[in-house]
């Protein structure tokens, strides 16, 4: 440990900050990187270039883990803690062990959560580097993504001004193409050298994009925790300023842009992906005349290269180390409903070659394994074409508790005795809720560590309990974790179990074919994941479908997108669920992303902050210049 | 130079592209910076931490330069590419010299001006990273802009929907007050240990800020020209997501948080600059029922102290270089009409230390010498206590053809060839904008040196008319300067020539003193600078007048709300006119900058996009992963 453990377990950010952290050109030496590999961002962090995959591209890669959990609390099972302790126990017994995290929004740090770098003796350091800014990259995604939005309104306000002639010549002063605009072409079917060839109606077709400002789905984002911005009216200044219409902002990471580049492989594939993304569609018909109206993407406005460059620093993984001095990668954030809440394809794909065939890679996937790990499994692996050798199941007493009807757990509030005491009734009760997790895990083909994340008024009937449940669902072991209070000691016991089951045999496979049609692969999600008797849509969502299954969308995976806290669409109703119908209220298209996401209910996407902000606490210490009040 | 000079002369990003850049730690220790001294951001830019102020503090300042224009047209003059022309030539020279100039906007980047690292064979390098974020300060300004203001729309949610008694348990729910409350006591006069020993009214008073929403002047920010975001509604979703208003976003570089960094001395500074942020008023009385209203200020919100943690990075100027690979400092870009738009008093302040007495710094004003002179004399040098040495303004013979009465230049349309043919008549009648340039800058008691950017048309008895009049006005030099094509031995002859001026006794002084009332403030700027016969005020400009002084503001410096474009009000208006009078339609406070501005017409503080904004040719290019278009 980079830090002397205490008791009791001061501050998370007294911690952090006492740590005596190695000089980030230390930790990359150590993991076979030089100076030319890196970014230097401060002494304490750097970006990773992308071709150190290709200068390590003949090792083989090391073993890959993902860290999940149950049902949550609302307070949370001690996920990240886990992921992170889990890496600092592999340290401790002396393997090699790259941990990659995402990084959290800055909105939910200053508002309701507080940060998010672990805590207690399993943090990644710098916390403050961690919980704000860090390199940018969130507010690269935001630049991106509010020039694409702003790019929409202004094309808006210029074909409501002027004719088709106009605009070609504005757009073409020089009577040539940008390759956008030859993309553009290429989309339309017209063959052209240049803009004074095109007939009047080309001309209208190529230039004239014809949006419909009521089909526009691309909305503003900001790294804020800012709930008056959900529902706004833009444009009510005079007309060049843009037309006035409804829209609202959306928290930076619930940007597409940030799935996408979670997913993609190189800058190459992120330019793609940018140009794919589909802002909302025409008025009427165009490009293949479906369902008369025609998407509209970014290459069609010309300003995905842009948004391209924007991100050219973002695309590189940012090098962190843990409390242990290991090596961590924290990169992308992506939301874990609208999104797939798991952190860059990228990162784990050069951590597992800096590793190697000895050495391990533990990842965090967002929210529930019914959220998080599905969409790992489904979405993350596809893309990447990674083979996972294990899952750890994160569970605590307190969440099993209430999952077999424990009073409501509100962050905040005092809890309730029962959840300090032993009572194995209820505990019992609750269990299925980890069996369901831990069959749901072995549906892929990939060995289970369930991890207790133990509290000191669990008992050992308790733990005995849960043990042979977990046993009996088809994981290889169960072990206790107390990174938090321990550090790299108190994970060593799970990573014993982790070593263990990396090398049990991996049978991996996905839930879904790609060629399945969309309907079928929510059915089968809601079927064997949620265990619903199966699916309702509303007539929003079957047009939907049938518009992207036209489009020839229906071979992106899936991206549910639904509560965390409950397997069904309803937050309030724990445990296991039998004998319910899930509710697609609409699906939508993440085309940039590459997936397609049916809605289970309304989810937010831009978090409010409390009477009591997190802020509230934070500031300068003056005298020593450290940051105060982070959490 | 670290790239060789071409003829003709490349693109701006070639030449940027093909220069051999000296590692920024080579640059840094160059000018007795060591490691300690610095937080790597890449290989090419560093931060430069703001103890070396105090390492250096013995030594005597370095000659002090500020560069500025005459009233441009609106391709403008070459300011940026002369401040940094001078450098290369001083540093041609053999001498000690440091560039220090703003951070862009990328909203201007992307929109309709391109890039502004200068140009040709006189610009910052990396190009790319000057233009496109840098190191995220302009981020972290937007982030820290934007939380104050969801604490605003918060806060006006909360104290809609419960009682006092309640916000203040919510707000101190262990009874006691953090530092920020502290601070609001003594605001309002209340001697108080705990929450619990108030009065009901004085927790009324404490707890229940009571903000007309009417009043809120804090509008948001983005870094990206969206003029459809100008005027907006927010607000639009259920009572607890904020108030239904109107309000509207501004270009991030006009926040008043740019303002203030630009002028703060330390981190201290900016805590306490944060905390007088004025948002608006109460409703209605409160602390020294001022006109019935209270001022609402950062502070009494608790978030003054997070806005200043986001900002602990972006308060660090960033050191970069010149082609000549001469050492630079980026910092601040706050806007030149609401604003100063002057680059950082900290940057400023450390340069002059790093280059010693026998050294030299090079700083520019924003627009033409009637707004960024005055502003970078009577608040940065006031706010500072540095002192000048010399003035450089920058004139061409094309300008002054246009103050003569020359048609009409506009930016993207051929110019007449009037001005690229001798017209001595045409040329002499304009003179007298630089003159009046050069008067003015003289009532500050500083030597001027005139820098003709002279294009290859402008004839010898052109140039001739120019340096006899500039003489005859006070200047002390006139020199030609081919920065552009030529980089540092075309910036010989200028920089020859502010060696000189430097030598020369300067008597330096504001226009007027600190204690004189806002009226009189602006009637000297307005007669002494602009020179017009008078100041007519709108009620509302009157009102706010007696407002700020009984709020004890009236010993703040003024910041000019002007167009650059026009000695007077109305762009339109080129030349020195006479016998004018300027209306001043409001006046507005700027407390945590530390200025009022009255404005003079309506101001733009968030540009368009045109028909085909720059974006449209900027890309990657995949091949070599280099930035394409960037202009």
């Amino acid at each position: 440990m980079i830090v002397d453990v205490k008791s009791p377990v001061p501050s998370d950010i007294e911690i952090a900050q006492a740590a005596n952290m190695k000089p980030i050109r230390e930790v990359a030496e150590g993991v076979g990187l030089t100076e030319d590999d890196l970014e230097p961002c401060g002494w304490y962090k750097a970006k990773v270039h992308l071709d150190v995959l290709e200068k390590f591209k003949d090792r083989p890669n090391a073993k890959y883990i993902d860290v999940t959990a149950i049902t949550p609390t609302p307070l949370g099972e001690g996920k990240t803690v886990t992921t992170i302790g889990v890496s600092q126990g592999l340290a401790y017994l002396g393997k090699k062990v790259f941990t990659c995290i995402r990084q959290p929004s800055q909105g939910p740090t200053f508002g309701i959560k507080g940060g998010a770098a672990g805590g207690g003796y399993a943090q990644i350091v710098s916390m403050e580097d961690f919980n704000l800014h860090l390199t940018g990259d969130i507010h690269a995604v935001g630049a991106a993504h509010n020039l694409l939005a702003a790019a929409i309104d202004n094309r808006l306000a210029k074909e409501d001004r002027w004719s088709t002639s106009y605009l070609a010549k504005a757009l073409c002063p020089d009577d040539e193409y940008t390759p956008s605009m030859r993309k553009r072409l290429e989309k339309l079917g017209i063959e052209s050298e240049r803009p004074s060839d095109l007939s009047d109606e080309d001309k209208e077709r190529m230039f004239r994009l014809n949006i419909d400002p009521y089909s526009i789905q691309w909305r503003r984002v900001v790294d804020v925790s800012d709930a008056a911005l959900r529902s706004i009216i833009i444009g009510l200044g005079p007309r060049n300023d843009g037309p006035t219409r409804q829209t609202g902002y959306d928290i930076t990471v619930a940007s597409e842009i940030m799935a996408a580049l979670a997913l993609c492989s190189d800058l190459a594939d992120l330019r793609d992906r940018m140009g794919r993304i589909i802002i909302g569609t025409s008025k009427k018909g165009g490009l293949r005349h479906v369902g008369r109206i025609e998407p509209i993407t970014a290459e069609d406005l010309n300003v995905a290269g842009a948004m391209t460059v924007l991100l050219k620093e973002a695309i590189m993984p940012n090098l962190m180390q843990t409390l242990m001095g290991s090596p961590a990668f924290v990169h992308c954030g992506p939301f874990a409903n609208i999104a797939q809440g798991n952190s860059s394809v990228i990162a784990d794909k050069i951590a597992l070659k800096l590793m190697g065939p000895d050495g391990y890679v533990v990842t965090e996937s967002g929210f529930g394994a019914d959220c998080g790990m599905e969409k790992f499994f489904n979405i993350k692996c596809r893309v990447s074409g990674l083979v996972p050798n294990c899952v750890v199941i994160v569970a605590s007493v307190r969440a099993l508790k209430m999952h077999g009807g424990g009073p409501k757990v509100v962050a905040g509030k005092p809890l309730d005795k029962i959840y300090t005491q032993e009572n194995l009734e209820l505990l019992e009760k609750g269990l299925s809720n980890l069996t369901q997790h831990v069959e749901n895990a072995r549906k892929f083909g990939v060995p289970v560590v369930v991890a207790v994340n133990r509290f000191t008024s669990d008992t050992a009937a308790e733990i005995e309990v849960v043990k042979k449940a977990a046993m009996e669902a088809g994981a290889e072991a169960v072990a206790m974790s107390n990174v938090w209070a321990k550090g790299g000691e108190g994970g060593a016991e799970l990573a014993e179990a982790v070593i263990a089951a990396c090398e049990k045999p991996v049978d991996f496979k996905f839930l879904y074919p790609d060629e399945m049609s969309i309907k079928e692969k929510i059915e089968t999600v809601v079927r064997e994941i949620y265990r619903a008797d199966g699916v309702d849509y509303t007539a929003e969502a079957e047009a939907r479908i049938k518009l992207f299954t036209d489009m020839g969308l229906s071979h992106l995976p899936l991206c549910m997108a639904k509560t965390h806290l409950s397997f069904t669409h309803d937050p309030a109703i724990k445990g296991t669920p039998r004998g319910w119908r899930m509710p697609i209220t609409d699906v939508r298209a993440s085309v940039g992303a590459g997936f397609l996401f049916p809605l289970c209910g309304t989810m937010r996407t831009m978090p409010g902050l409390p009477t009591r902000p997190v802020f509230t606490d934070i500031d300068i210490d003056l005298e020593t210049g450290k940051v105060v009040g982070l959490s």
